[in-house]
């Protein structure tokens, strides 16, 4: 240990330090400065910026010993708080830059680093500082950072007014519409770092708190001969070392597995006791004072394995001798099969139709959020076991786990998150806490590094998908035919369901009266399955759009052409034999047409030699709920202080559930005119109105309905006969009710074994113009514009439907070009992951909206969050062949795959 | 445990706590706002001041389950920050309310309450607040801040300008001076709360930190059979227990005893190992990861005692049958004889001299500084141990437990500190942690709470003691008898040398030509000696001054007239047969002549049947340094950023040895024209200079000294030929040295065996007139005014020397009336240890400057921390004598012993 003095937001601190710790770590753990976060924790996020004697400094990278004496320290706490903002702040609240908030305080940070040094920077300059410095964000796209930075600079230097970034509410003060960028309530928190997510309440816990500490598998397969903890629990500072013996229930995770999965569903330990099926899995818990004393005791636990081949893909895992993975299950365990209209055989085989097939192999996505996993749990004086967590689902989760861990009550609670997109719809650290919680009776915690973020969390799953279409000469689809497996790594959970929405979303934004199709999900033993946004519709729509693009080509059809003919049309029905509840597609395509012709133009005038570009387009769809029927709950209630809670489990992952509730809450209580501000948003909790998961963009439908329904009964409750509407008090003295409560359903039909139905009642539609430079040398490809037209329906707040969908295109860009989970030890990283910085994503990216409201949704609001995870990722891939001829079958096109392309087709 | 939503400075905070844990605690340990104090623990205080919803709340006995979910507390940190301080601090600052700071955040709090609730407060209004809500400050004496908060309210109510607060230095850049005003260097980050402490800094510690649980004794005697802690070693938590068996030194503290005191000073055991001396002694450590688990532990510590008889008090540890305490030394250990000029007996025999004798006896008086005792340590990576505390002699200390302990090297450093007053001149828990961090390898903490504070620190020694004077018929004082035992407890360090103080500053205001004398230092199981303000000279000259004024009666002259015949004029010695150097007595006392004899007048006036008002007068001095030679040591260094370092180990425990340093250090430098920000103090550590302990208010002219003399040389050797000086870049270009020592020492001459010599070249003197009003059907004592000239020589700055004096003569009003801890279990609290609250400390003191310039002095200064313990308190008894004409002779005289005094009198 060393003594040092450093000068922290103005404020000397005698510090008392190891010298190999971070600065980060000190900030943090010793000076419980909470606002600077650790992302990656290896220099490659800038989560953790702060600024060291006037230089912008990734603090989880710099070692006390490299702190000179007295170094002036500047973190976010010494740059604004929610009483004082910096403009900086201001700007960025004003232009949504806080989505999960998790970077904002790194950028912010940045941000002030660069206009101390650059006072009239460009956007460009401010791109490239944010490249140059390694800040990512995973929420936004970058553009809304760099308008906001551009805007603090004029402010800071007097070109525009200081309250040109203050909200100004409408004279007739609505805040629904997409003319609204009210700002989302989390967001003073956020931008000052003041909000404290699942880490930073950690650190605050008692101090009888315990750090969990996870013994996991070095190797993808294997049966357990033996765990001896006995040495590990000598050790200095270990409460507890758990294992699979310790946990009360049946220790396994309930995947809610489809009758018609070939297993039950219920494969995945929480604590392995037979067997490691993948890289990661947790074999025991150290439950310790400290971190470094639980990795110490780590160490010291003996697993002894007995070495299994392990599957990592899907021909590995389907191979005739491979072992069953989970011994009397197959390895290939749920099918799903697809008939819509007439048998297709009979149309593929006239002579007539023409026919593109290919097969294109999805990637195993990383969702990298900046937050790693972590949650904490406790047992409260009920003597329920509380779970505090990152979960999406916390309904869900409290059904899959209360079995496996054998708690008689427990309860699951969102942290404010520092983003999931969608792995968290999964359970991934609850159950270890619950069980640690119980095995100790004490608080602990279970905080993941960034490679167990990588290596031991849901990824989108990869799909071996081979799609066949057919079309008459004009280029009338008559029929497809899909086949695919998808890798769902060893556990099954919701690996049925995913394997539906294949069937559901291939082809999806096109009449195609004929279909076959069989899906099938496999057990392998490399990173399980979980959500992410798009999920299924990703994969599904960038198969069938390749294809749809080979078919136009067949047919010598210009793609645009090829995709107006087919696109939905009144009266026409999607994959699941449903007609549309918005047919938007025309209007899209004709807004886009233009836009497509003289991106075609540019880019043939502005290829080279050197440097392919290309156009591509794509169209595509989601679903907004759960599979058929759907419905949520909540409830409004008036306070004595006349503010209003919103109260449902609608899980603020990022994606605007503080606001997705105040803006429907708001515009529903219109007659009250209440106030934004008194308007309260509730974090998610299973003692809350059970509201479903916050996936599949079913949120502002179903959770937004149930809050409109509260509204409205709270309306009509509250109502005197003047019209006016009871004060608190005077409900009370009538004895009016102050509490309201609200439920949304919708009439949807469950698929059959066909995978007919009605599986959604509001969905999402999207065509999407890309622009691209292929350098035919290296295989790099430039996103250079994105051109996304959307129907969302009626939009409730701009700030948040605009940072779903940049950020969403962002997001399709890494997916297309870069994203990647497959090499389990060099994929570990954010940056080996392929996390898009500031110059992978472009400053052109256009989203325009089309508003066509939707019946089932609260004020004609369709979901958001799904859709540009299912139509620009196959325009980039289609941009590329229309650029280079070379036809990528695999994504993400890294240079690696796009040069190999380009050799094929030589 | 519950989870709860709290604002707190307007940040929404989601906690986990348990319900029965105090507010304090939360945010101290859990939330990491350490600006909020934690004092007493008990609610006696006001450091744990904060605002809940409204209201003005002492957060240690807020329960956690009390609080409202989303109650709004304000702390300090939500007050101002040092970038941005509110009005309150600024006035705080200016009025120099921040001492040792640690009741100051509790007090702005407060202060904030009462200005939010009536804007425009009475100076009675403010006492009366402070006094509602048990704001105690142990330093300043309560004026200063209601200064602050009057000054404040002025400024908030737009009546005067907010700039009227601001420090602004005087056109020729002088600070040094009576007229000077310069705010400390630590007053932001005592205001803020920024400044950190001992406990605070002990929470910053890495998390492998240990909390420290002692096993004290809870006998006062016992020899112990065996210590037992194999079962506490097993429990959760729990790192190491330490006992004396882990010691790896001689285990114990090295008391330095004088070659004439009959032990060898190394009595006091670091861990209990054969008996038990007192009440509280430490027997075991446990070093646990947290406090709940160290407590837990500390209580499976089976401890197995032979009960021995308690010697509570001199009598009982001088009968002839009791036992020696520590075997081999007689219980009277130290004897002093003091021999001035001639033989006394023949004067008391002569037949025309008048004699007064009488037997006093001092309390036994609890320092009770706001912050209990609190240290740290850690073994550095040069396996240095370091222990961090409260120390006011870290070189001393370094000496006095390094063979105990068996550290090959370790270093003592200071911590911000919240008031000492000298109980840390005795080291206390530094052995205890470098124990504790040899055993463990780990850095540890222990943190004392009140009653540990009380139990088990060091106290001011009772003095049994008789004087004698003899005057001739005019009141020439002609002779002086003393006869005194000091009840110095069970540890001899420093016994020795308190007696010795008594032979030197009984009678010290008064031309006595012969003296004879015997003091005598007594081993008793009471709470060990240790300094105290005026250490010594406030015992002697209590007992002195009483039967001063009892001679006065005896010779029919008024008080002051028989004082002012005896004070010292120029040419008459000391008691220790030195000349002065400053007979400012006879200014001092002509110019109390007229204010005495006023209220004189207004006593006789004022008094009633039931209220006897009375007037009293004493004089006293006291010595700055050690005894005998003295020497001190700095060193100043420039940086290349033209800060200057002034370094030295001069103890800051809130007296301001930051304004001490910086001042003298800015006045020796003005040829450099050096501003007074560039000058940065340094807190002591074993690492700088040895600048001999902060105590016997030698600091401002020993190390006051040695800085001038380190500035003097920096002076000549960066003068340049021009006159000019270089600066850092210059200097190092021209191969001219940066860093400068100094070294300052005074030619004392140690006393001989009959305690004549020069122990000090440099002495402070006071005259002091005290008012009161006694209650005669309760004995309830009030001081209406202290008037207190004073002669410290040249004021170095107003702001410290104001708060030494205010603050020094409120503690002698607690001193004279209401201080004890002679019942080890009743006055284990500050409440029933009897610290003065505000309405205990008169709004009217005046303290008036009679400079005297001294020759040893840094510009003529003197110290000035003891003079306030050595003169108003007998004014106080005997104001209460010329009230009543009863006598009290023992203090505190509390309303019991008021009572019995005029009951013995009737």
């Amino acid at each position: 240990m060393i003594q040092k003095q450093i000068i922290v937001n103005g404020v000397p601190h005698n510090i008392f330090v190891d010298q190999d710790t971070s600065l980060a770590k000190v900030l943090r753990e010793q000076l419980h400065l909470l606002g600077t976060k650790v992302g990656c924790g290896e220099g490659h996020c800038g989560a953790c910026n702060v600024i060291i004697d006037g230089k912008l400094t990734r603090s989880c990278i710099v070692k006390m010993k490299r702190l000179q004496e007295n170094a002036k320290i500047l973190t976010i706490e010494g740059i604004g708080t929610p009483a004082n903002l910096h403009t900086i702040q201001k700007a960025w609240i004003k232009h949504g830059g806080a989505q999960c908030g998790y970077c904002t305080p790194g950028f912010i940070v940045s941000a002030k680093a660069l206009l101390d040094e650059n006072p009239n920077p460009s956007r460009d300059d401010v791109r490239n500082w944010f490249q140059k410095n390694r800040n990512v964000c995973r929420c936004t796209g970058y553009i809304h950072l760099i308008d906001a930075v551009v805007e603090a600079a004029k402010v800071l230097k007097g070109d525009i007014p200081a309250d040109s970034l203050d909200y100004k509410l409408p004279a007739d003060g609505h805040i629904w519409g997409i003319d609204s960028k009210y700002p989302r309530p989390t967001a003073v928190g956020k931008v000052t770092g003041t909000l404290k997510y699942g880490g930073d309440l950690s650190l605050e816990l008692p101090p009888d708190r315990l750090c969990l500490v996870l013994v996991q598998a070095t190797v993808s397969h294997a049966n357990i001969k033996s765990i001896d903890v006995s040495e590990a629990e000598k050790m200095p500072g270990v409460a507890k070392v758990i294992t699979h013996k310790d946990v009360k229930g049946n220790n396994r995770i309930n995947g809610l597995a489809f009758p018609t999965n070939k297993g039950d569903g219920k494969d995945r330990p929480i604590l392995c006791d037979t067997k490691v099926f993948q890289y990661g899995d947790a074999i025991a818990i150290v439950a310790a004072a400290t971190e470094a004393e639980g990795k110490a005791a780590a160490a010291k636990v003996k697993v002894d394995l007995e070495p299994l081949p392990p599957y990592l893909s899907v021909p590995a895992a389907k191979a005739p001798d491979a072992l069953e993975i989970h011994p009397g299950t197959p390895n290939v365990y749920y099918t799903q099969k697809h008939k819509k209209g007439e048998d297709t055989k009979p149309i593929f085989d006239r002579p007539d139709v023409v026919i593109a097939e290919d097969t294109i192999i999805t990637s195993r996505t990383p969702h990298m959020p900046l937050e790693a996993d972590c949650a904490f749990g406790y047992i409260n004086d009920e003597g329920e076991v509380i779970v505090h967590s990152k979960s999406i689902g916390v309904h869900l989760h409290q059904l899959m786990i209360m079995e496996g861990v054998g708690a008689k009550k427990l309860h699951i609670v969102c942290n404010p998150m520092g983003g999931t997109f969608g792995y968290k719809f999964s359970p991934t650290n609850e159950a270890l806490v619950a069980v640690s919680v119980m095995a100790t009776s004490r608080p602990c915690y279970l905080v993941f590094d960034y490679h167990q973020q990588m290596q031991y969390t849901g990824k989108r799953s990869p799909f071996y998908g081979t799609v066949r279409l057919a079309a008459d000469k004009s280029g009338k689809l008559l029929g497809m035919e899909t086949d695919y497996d998808i890798d769902h790594g060893p556990y099954s959970e919701f690996g049925d369901l995913l394997t539906l929405r294949g069937v559901q979303f291939m082809g999806a934004a096109y009449d195609i009266p004929n279909i076959r199709g069989e899906g099938r999900a496999v057990c392998t033993n490399h990173a399980w399955g979980s959500a992410f946004r798009g999920y299924g519709g990703t994969q599904a729509q960038l198969i069938s759009e390749i294809v749809a693009d080979e078919l136009a080509a067949k047919l010598n059809m210009d793609p645009w052409e090829f995709r107006y003919k087919n696109v939905h049309r009144p009266g026409t029905t999607n994959p699941s034999g449903q007609v549309l509840d918005s047919y938007s597609y025309v209007e899209m395509m004709e807004a886009i047409k233009p836009k497509y012709e003289a991106a075609l133009k540019k880019a043939k005038a502005e290829s080279t030699a050197t440097h392919k570009k290309g156009v591509g387009l794509a169209c595509g769809s989601y679903g907004c709920g759960l599979d058929g029927p759907d419905s949520s709950n909540a409830y409004v209630e008036l306070h004595p202080d006349s503010t209003i809670t919103v109260c449902t489990a609608w899980e603020d992952h990022g994606q605007g559930a503080d606001m997705g509730a105040v803006g429907t809450a708001h515009q529903a209580l219109r007659p009250m005119n209440v106030s934004p501000e008194r308007l309260k948003f509730t974090w998610a909790d299973t003692r809350n109105p059970v509201s479903g998961p916050a996936g599949g963009s079913r949120s502002q439908v179903m959770t937004g309905g149930a809050i409109k329904a509260a509204c409205e009964n709270m309306l009509a409750g509250l109502k005197k006969a003047d019209g006016t509407y009871y004060t608190y008090k005077e409900a009370v003295d009538a004895g009016v009710a102050v509490k309201y409560d609200g439920t949304f359903s919708v009439p949807g039909v469950p698929i059959d074994e066909n995978a007919i139905g009605k599986p959604f009642m509001v969905y999402m539609y999207g065509v999407c113009l890309s622009e691209v430079t292929v350098e035919l040398a290296t295989g790099k490809t430039v996103v250079d514009k994105v051109t996304f037209n959307v129907d969302i329906g009626k939009v409730n707040n701009r700030l948040i439907v605009d940072g779903q969908l940049y950020g969403g295109v962002a997001q399709a860009i890494g997916l297309a070009l870069r994203e990647d989970f497959e090499d389990i030890q060099k994929h570990k990283t954010m940056l080996a992951g392929g996390i898009p910085y500031a110059l992978d994503i472009p400053d052109n990216i256009e989203i325009n909206y089309f508003e066509y409201p939707r019946e089932f949704g609260p004020f004609g609001a369709s979901g958001v969050g799904e859709i540009p995870l299912c139509v620009p990722h196959p325009s980039i891939l289609n941009a590329i062949y229309n650029a280079t001829g070379a036809r990528v079958k695999r994504i993400p096109a890294n240079p690696e795959r796009v040069l190999a392309a380009l050799k094929e087709k030589d």
